[in-house]
């Protein structure tokens, strides 16, 4: 204790051990000793921290209040004097300095010409363990690419000779006024990829008049995030119910306070997905003489940082639920993850706002079809079912996943949804560019969206209409019968006329 | 002012600024000051040319009068004396040096075997931007190769023991004679490709007994490649529409007066498309010290040679103006661009020519159908409505995009189109060989015409009939299950037998 | 003869030729000279030991009783002094050294993620004939990549909001309890992979509560897999049926008598298949300069391990067999290598316990289709003849191949399986990590039958119903139109953006 | 004129122009100087020989009697004394010595395990332009390899426990006894592959008991192949019908006499196809210098092989001919190339023995559909239309091209094929092996049929029935929706656990 009433940082140095180990978090020391084994990213982790500074390490992928959340009050063992904690020296490595070469020549933002690009150039630039967090998905990532690959199967009807003079891509999302059919989809971790985090989302989204929808697993606080959106500024929240229902109770009655527009409640999440890309990495970067030590017995210190975040998820949320929140709220319910049209009912016939058919872009159960496969579905059987047509403004239908142009929006709002929610990309704007990326992707689709109406024949968005795609094919899950390797050793293909003398 | 009473390259090259903008083009003076930045291909590549003869960068990309008919008549500041004009010093980078030895190194035309040879050997002996603008497309190019993919899916039931002896694949275009069921259709700036552009096609068009379609945006001027043709050779003309109708109303007008036999109207370019390879192109023929410096914010300066040439098309277009266009000639009007039986009905309906059923050789929408596809609907649909059969007198059926031998032209054939257009294989062929490519590509058509129509079982075109293909795969849009990459990392595919002590 | 009344390795190391052959296995002498042309294997491979101890070559590939059961009596010429035989010099090679770096290389079993890792590393470390066993399939191995890809074409319809906090996967399988709905199938020839054979499968089986089938075709003896089995520990037996029905009595009773709970009789190889991979093996083996002598009326010595040990089984088994079957056992039996509905109603009428719809893991007839391909048209036929509804206590139907994933098995449960075999991947567990691979192989799949059953919204196995799965697509056999060659060669695919002065 | 009243050499040498061209072929002397122009290989060739021996290269492309034929009688001049004529030195190119290297590395016959290793042997050692003439086939070689991929579209029901200890697999083909159900098929010029070109089929089909079709364009003459059978050997004739139908009747009677036992008519060829990869080596082969000066207007000297032999071949046949046909011969009549149901329908009503189901290899029209896709329509309509059953003793269905493995053979069977042509894998064995590679790949035949019979639970051919086979895809012609190369850029595959340290 010095004699400013706060710990000093020797004191804390000498509590460095499996037997009693300290931590400095912004400046506040915590007795994390007993909390080791319980720690969803593993003991081990914090105890490279122990009696040090763990700030750094823990931003990125903790919420702010995570550790006073987690631990109790009593393991709080007060501020430490910052003049005394030694600084936590930061190696800089061959391939850090690989990867700050490769920020320093980022092209400039207008070569950018679509959301591919920044993915393109935020895989060179990010560190490598953001990357896999971000990029990862569940099992062998099949789902993941199928969402993509599901907007190929649908295509176009245009139609010609009519007046695209004017074309206004706006619309309203649960009410609220929305410049593109488009939304800020909730991510997690968003300082992995940059130090502002989400709060880039939230001003981009304010110069571009889109829709945040803010995480519960934010790196910054909830209300940083709130704090951040100008006056008006439309956001919405995604919650990941908590077991112990005070919690939730207590965010979700914050959130209404704080003028949030709807509540998007996970319900394809009771356990977060193994991403084996994330969990890969977490090898790669571990000590290899101590990893090859380990055996099957031994703790798994490695299910990446999904399921180091994720422990609170309460697994037993179901139906039943679903009135206590109409009980605590009067925002908006809107179920995100709904994947077939049997629950899509349940939904409309619980009276909810709407749902959101969603895979979790890919992160959770593999083999989950697209939400734009599902959206077919779940628009067919609710029109013969209970005679609703769709888009409809008392029960929405969104769909997120796998989109990267325009007019992957357009076959969703031609299908029947309100809107889309885009994630990755504009994480991937970010941690390549900060706001500005973001900004650019918006810019990017406002031309998208301005040129594909023009070429759709559709004035508004209310012109986008189901005679105007084609997606029959949308439910076929083709693979080729395996090659005949024999056969194809022998073939030789068809050789193009050469230049004169050419090898190539 | 000379004594001549004309401009010296003196006074003008005092006009080299932002401030004070003059440009030589074919040897007049203009004062393009005022028009920077209202020039769709931005104010950079004019600034490039301040105060000096623009004319070489000018050509290929400009229809010869788009200067004077853009520029107010007061910025019209005469003729320069060419005496003065100091020369344009053209470097010839290394790159260019290695483009003039593959232009060297062409294989004879002997070796060329089929319409792809040309695309093999201009993509090697045209200059980069040329080949970027021609072979670009709209978005992810899905499109563009999905054209050509479509007739992949079109498979032949041909009849034996019909006598073949002679075979006669001559047919009639809108009551023009044709040699064959094809046409040159219209494509851009063709100076791009070859100096002689246009006329190119023109002349091989009269030896070989074809129609061309001449194009709004040529680089030679619409007289020239009217003059350029053969006494009685037929000509059709593709027309973008005016923003300002008196001028559309004095070009149809005059090309009905010059004896054009088909007025084209494009219905698919309310705009003109984005096309990344063609805009990627432009970036990195910038200065790239410059490129760095713009930021989000900056002025698109970037939006290729597509967007450059197009900014008069005229987006409010619609039905409600066929009228107009009948009033003013008596030339057949067909709609180019059409890709949904409701709208090939609603042509029908109004007593058009016919339609072109064609995406703009995916140029446009990016998951708009191929011609080929939508062809199947339309005289499906047709018949059930209309009760009319194709292929039709009255109302004829053409397709484009991605035909690439006299297979092609068959199966469009046999579906009920009455000819199909070809573009860019021709454009590859003049770009690599001029005028001589062309008829070699036309030659080799004739050849494989012969030979298809006796394999066929069909002595003429009108023995090719429906029953001859089945397209029942044509709308089948597959996009196969994503890989399994860690089952496909460790399948080790079969191998076959190898040379006594060979490593291959 | 030695005075201890066992022959002298001295004597032994005479009859060295084709005209008189003896060699010693376990330590005891053989006279093979009159069995030389009868050996499946070929006479080549005996010659090379005739006169020593072949002990080692001999055990991965023979059951251990092959030689005494196969071979006369009188040619068992009794024991052999150790101490007078001469140790087979074993010639370490250079491949085989680095095979053994690549041992001492092996990640920690942390490292190990998902099923397909095993066979990552199994690759690497196992001898190359063995691994060649393992994995070699019949013709081109078509059906073998057919039985993983086929699960591909099979989706989820996860359900939402059911409370998945405590989530049992645990089944009965033929009235025995299983902690998963999965079992380890048989797998010939186990000590080419570990020294501990299928004792690897058996001990972690016990551990982790699967049932392990014990194959007829196993390196260790029925009664060493049996002996170390835990007290209560339920096994189940693959059967070939043999020429002589005799033997086949004695080992069904036997197998009766030891406890074993199941007979699964083998109906898909009335001959065992050609695995070119593995016959290829036998090539490269061989020595260089002899094999050239050989022409097409060579005798065939290179038909691969199956052929070796399988000359034993009956092609003449048929129907009329089973009520034999019935009559010497009370097990219950399973027909294993059912392939189409009409074979699965005819073991239903003849009152089976249940059957595996199984191609012998693509090892037998190339072309086969996927046991879960199988499986759909068993349930629907089965429910529509028989009003049989699945799963079936009394009918069971299971299904193996191709399963690398809980989702895999978990789709075969929801289609109607009572359970899965899984074969190879546990092979390649034990040959890369032996006992604890297994094991880790288990926990795995533990964790995923956690996980997936959450994301299912199903607490239990009962719960994993037909509607959670869209299996519409599984018959779906598509192959590509071949590549157009020369499209392909011309088209320049997309780039994205670069870093500047990037190369790549 | 020599004393021997044979002419010298060195007179012949005179004639070496475009002015006087004569040429000796096996020791007589031709004046070609007239017939330059009308040669379908072009005059270049010719002339390469003016005034020499042209022998060798005569040889392996023409009919031994061509030339005699196709010239007037006063233009045989007579002998010549060989002692006086100049040796034609053969020059041995690197790439030839590099040849015959590896034709000295074959490997053993014992190594080839199925009929795909005999090109993969015969590319790497025959001449390029014997490979290219071989493998070639029309346009994009699409139906070519389509014609092997349909047959992946088909997969097996196979049956259980069926007596299968004797599986007996010969069958008759026009009442001829085969031993299998497979026939070796017509192909032309045998001699470029091996010197006793068609002889090496004749011989290995006596020893193996199947039934080869002599081909018009054979090397050897037709005489000496029948000379070369065995007593009771039975041989087809395919027939390319000619020009002067005298010398069809000639032949066709003659084929009679000799005890050729069906008469195959090819009707898919009424001019032979352009074979690009064929006609690409021309090139290669020729001057480049020279080449290089020829324009769009000069000859077309490059036809390939096909277009140098075929030019008899009469376009004209029609169906009214096959009367004159049933008139001049009692031989049964087949048609080869029959590509549709109602064509089958009009030969089944013309009263014909049966029909070919073939494209011909894929080496005529591309996109023409497999045989064993068309043999599916086939036997549905004809049972349709006139209650017929297949296979059928009066009407038979052969089915040709891209047949690899007993199972495609059986395939066909299962449909109603009586048997099954196979062409290119004989030829590629006599290629690589000569006689002994036919008999080698027949015996790997006879394996596969042992093998498969017995898997399917046939212990008949006549036990292959439709139940067997689910052909319900083969009729699907997909094409993938084209690769999104952005995406796929981003994309980074799922990576496997690695070894410490390792690279790979």
């Amino acid at each position: 204790m010095t004699t400013s009433g706060r710990l000093s940082g020797k004191e804390v140095a000498l509590h460095n051990s499996r037997d009693s180990c300290w931590i400095i978090v912004h400046g506040h020391v915590y007795d994390v000793t007993e909390f080791l084994d319980d720690h969803p990213g593993g003991s081990r982790i914090i105890l490279k921290y122990a009696g040090k500074d763990a700030t750094q390490e823990y931003d990125p992928i903790h919420p702010p209040d995570a550790i006073t959340t987690n631990l109790p009050k009593e393991k709080h063992l007060g501020p430490v004097d910052p003049e005394t904690v030694e600084k936590v020296e930061v190696k800089i490595t061959d391939q850090e300095k690989e990867r700050q070469l490769r920020v320093a020549a980022r092209p400039s933002l207008d070569e950018i010409l679509n959301l591919h690009d920044f993915e393109a150039i935020a895989r060179l630039v990010m560190a490598e363990k953001a990357w896999a967090y971000y990029s990862s998905a569940a099992d062998d990532e099949i789902t993941n690419r199928e969402n993509h690959f599901a907007y190929h199967r649908i295509w176009f009807r245009p139609r010609i000779l009519r007046n695209v003079a004017k074309v206004d891509w706006s619309t309203t999302i649960l009410g609220n006024p929305s410049s593109m059919p488009v939304y800020i989809t909730a991510t997690a971790l968003g300082k992995l990829g940059h130090p502002e985090g989400e709060l880039n989302l939230t001003r981009a989204a304010a110069k571009h008049g889109v829709i945040q929808m803010i995480p519960t697993l934010a790196s910054c606080s909830f209300d940083e995030i709130v704090d951040a959106a100008q006056p008006g500024q439309v956001q919405f929240l995604q919650l990941y119910v908590n077991n112990d229902r005070n919690i939730t109770k207590r965010i979700v009655q914050h959130a209404e306070q704080r003028g949030i527009k709807g509540l998007f409640i996970t319900v394809d999440a009771p356990q977060l997905g193994r991403r084996e890309k994330d969990m890969r990495m977490k090898f790669e970067a571990d000590d290899p003489s101590e990893v090859s030590k380990s055996g099957s017995e031994g703790v798994d210190r490695s299910q990446g940082a999904a399921r180091a975040i994720s422990s609170f998820i309460d697994p037993s949320l179901e139906w039943a639920d679903i009135s206590w929140f109409k009980a605590i709220t009067k925002m908006p319910l809107i179920l995100k993850g709904v994947q077939t049209w049997e629950d899509a009912l349940m939904a409309y016939d619980a009276g909810l706002a709407g749902i959101v058919l969603s895979n979790h872009g890919g992160r959770q159960l593999d083999f989950a079809r697209s939400g734009i496969e599902i959206l077919v579905e779940v628009v067919s059987k609710l029109g013969e079912k209970r005679g609703v047509k769709f888009p409809n403004e008392k029960f929405q239908l969104f769909v997120d996943g796998g989109v990267r142009r325009a007019t992957d929006v357009l076959k969703a709002v031609a299908l029947g949804a309100t809107a889309v929610g885009i994630g990755r990309p504009f994480l991937y704007a970010f941690s390549a560019y900060g706001q500005e990326g973001v900004e650019k992707g918006l810019q990017i689709l406002h031309g998208e969206f301005e040129m594909n109406l023009r070429l759709l024949g559709a004035p508004t968005i209310k012109d986008v209409v189901p005679e105007m795609v084609d997606a029959s094919n949308v439910s076929s899950h083709a693979s080729n019968v395996p090659g005949d390797k024999l056969y194809e050793n022998n073939y030789v293909g068809m050789e193009s006329v050469r230049l004169r003398g050419a090898k190539l």
